[in-house]
């Protein structure tokens, strides 16, 4: 999406064809500073660092660090330990293990020479295929903006959202934003209220600073004040993300998101769920299923920010102890429909095995 | 209530029998600063600039301040002058506005050299009777306490509560807090889940700070996470206070309270109303038709703490725009019951007006 008017993907090949591309999205909202990626050490460095975050985008990253990593040298013995290095970075990231499978299954077999050509091929498959899901997620649920535009003519679209699943967290349009982007784009007016989402305030950081730069109206309120809004009338309404939706359709996202579903469903507003269909997980029946990360206590005790002279600091907010559970489940029966890239659901279909293909 | 194992009322006589303490409660939880005041010019700066806050405590200060004008010089002109610069500090404060005219009331028609004397005499009634009704609530909501820790004896009793209706907002005890200490005082083992409380984090700093003080076993968090851990059967019971109670039951109080009724009708929790008797307001039907007042947008955007070097520091948090509505409604329908000064109650009772009684 855009940045000061330009269009940006969140990673990208530079013009030299082989170094990349990203945001240091530590410094962000205040600071927007571009790094360009020339070794493999660098990408490894940016996934443990937290220079990128989001799913998507760690897997782009590592498949480019690997083909950074072939570029300098292609010889099996290198592949193997850049492979290793790459995934250790974050061993518990599952699409960053899948594109790094990708690129290995995609270069191999290959005599060494052709190796770094290929494996910047795939890569560049890998972030467009990502491009491509969100860009599905978003005309699959820009129908219902739409509807609401046509609902109530001349004023904006009012959306709720909570957390960051936005562009910066994927290779382009992001989950949640990307309807809210072509809306916007296809002048719709619309108006996102931005939950700052406390502890870490993703909200008022990056999908606030996302939507400034890309130009949607949007106002950020504290996590406290959604329910108010619905109750008059000014959430038309809402649009959050998930780390796993299982199969009754129970759904995990930010802590803070099962409130806010609540307060949608005891407003009749409707409240969805935006996710690439991976998202699913199959091997859950129920949200009670799902473990919770416990989060460090000081992401709730201190808070960072810039002070009066522009510099990012961090203050202490309270003495006492604290707890920091990352995550709440939203019952399937407060979802209205999940936007995917296949369409738009109204629960969590079967998986369709093979075998069962077969039988039918 | 205590303060490092010593007992304080948040407003008190000093020892020589007309000068007045009170704590800088702009400095909490960083620093405990007591101030004593000495003149009527004093204590209207503690309440213009916020050293003191809460409805009753306010009404206390403001009463002081009219005993030390009439201290320094009784005459009519000085009363009338005293009266109204005091209340001029905060012109829609009404208990504040009640307590100037029970002194004005029970001076007014004395001598000049015996107004001082009987001054200190109603505001030390004031004082007492804002304790006595504190105390009452207290003795009305600790039966719901003993029945809690008897149901699941060996375990703590786990209350969530939001904002700060503690004792530094009254005289002692403070409404929510009242039966907390009491259970805690008697031995029975309670833990108080502390919401933050955002935009102003008065839960994190100032509820959290007192239960410390008091030794009241607690955890601060995130308001966001109050609704997973009623999920999780880590509450027993809410309690929350209240700026205004109309005559249908609904109830106005810190914005993000009517989340955490949703969430505790969503798993059957009890939630409860802890409230001095004139905070219910007969003049209003329903809560729609209370007036929400909306706040600064520094409060959302900024945000105080201590900074490295053990300094208070205000820090921004996001560079766009934000709304602070302060309070929310939470529909009668979500509420448990009513904790008085008169009894736990199921309902807000018609008002009996001297007219009805007679008819009875």
């Amino acid at each position: 999406m855009k940045i000061d008017g330009k269009h940006y993907r969140s990673i990208e090949l530079n013009e030299n064809g082989w170094s990349v591309r990203i945001f240091d999205q530590r410094k962000l909202p205040w600071e927007l500073v571009f790094v360009e990626l020339t070794s493999r050490d660098q990408a490894a460095t940016a996934i443990r660092e937290m220079w990128t975050r989001g799913a998507p985008l760690l897997a782009a990253t590592g498949a480019y660090g690997l083909c950074l990593a072939l570029r300098a040298d292609p010889s099996d013995e290198n592949l193997k330990r850049s492979y290793d290095l790459l995934l250790a970075t974050r061993p518990t990231a599952v699409n960053l293990r899948w594109a790094l499978d990708e690129v290995m299954n995609a270069v191999k077999n290959l005599p060494a020479d052709k190796r770094a050509a290929a494996a910047y091929v795939r890569t560049g498959e890998i972030c467009d295929e990502d491009v491509e899901i969100n860009r599905n997620i978003g005309l699959n649920g820009l129908p219902i903006i739409r509807d609401f535009a046509k609902k109530n003519p001349g004023r904006p679209v009012n959306i709720l959202t909570h957390c960051n699943a936005g562009w910066l967290a994927t290779v382009d349009y992001g989950t949640i934003t990307s309807p809210i982007y072509m809306a916007h784009d296809e002048g719709i007016p619309v108006h996102v209220w931005v939950d700052e989402t406390r502890p870490r305030n993703q909200g008022a950081s990056l999908t606030a600073f996302e939507l400034a730069q890309h130009g949607v109206p949007h106002t950020v309120i504290a996590d406290n004040a959604g329910g108010l809004l619905m109750q008059r009338g000014q959430v038309d309404l809402c649009i959050v993300g998930t780390d796993r939706v299982v199969r009754n359709g129970d759904v995990c996202n930010k802590i803070g998101t099962y409130l806010k579903a609540l307060a949608a469903y005891d407003n009749n507003i409707p409240f969805y769920i935006a996710l690439p269909y991976p998202t699913i997980d199959y091997t859950l029946e129920k949200g009670e299923d799902i473990p919770i990360e416990e989060r460090s206590a000081e992401e709730v005790t201190h808070i960072e920010g810039q002070n009066q002279a522009g510099k990012i600091e961090k203050i202490k907010i309270t003495q006492s102890p604290a707890a920091n559970p990352a995550f709440d489940i939203t019952p399937a029966r407060y979802v209205t429909g999940y936007i995917t890239e296949r369409g738009l659901l109204d629960h969590i279909p079967e998986r369709v095995t093979p075998q069962a293909k077969k039988a039918v």
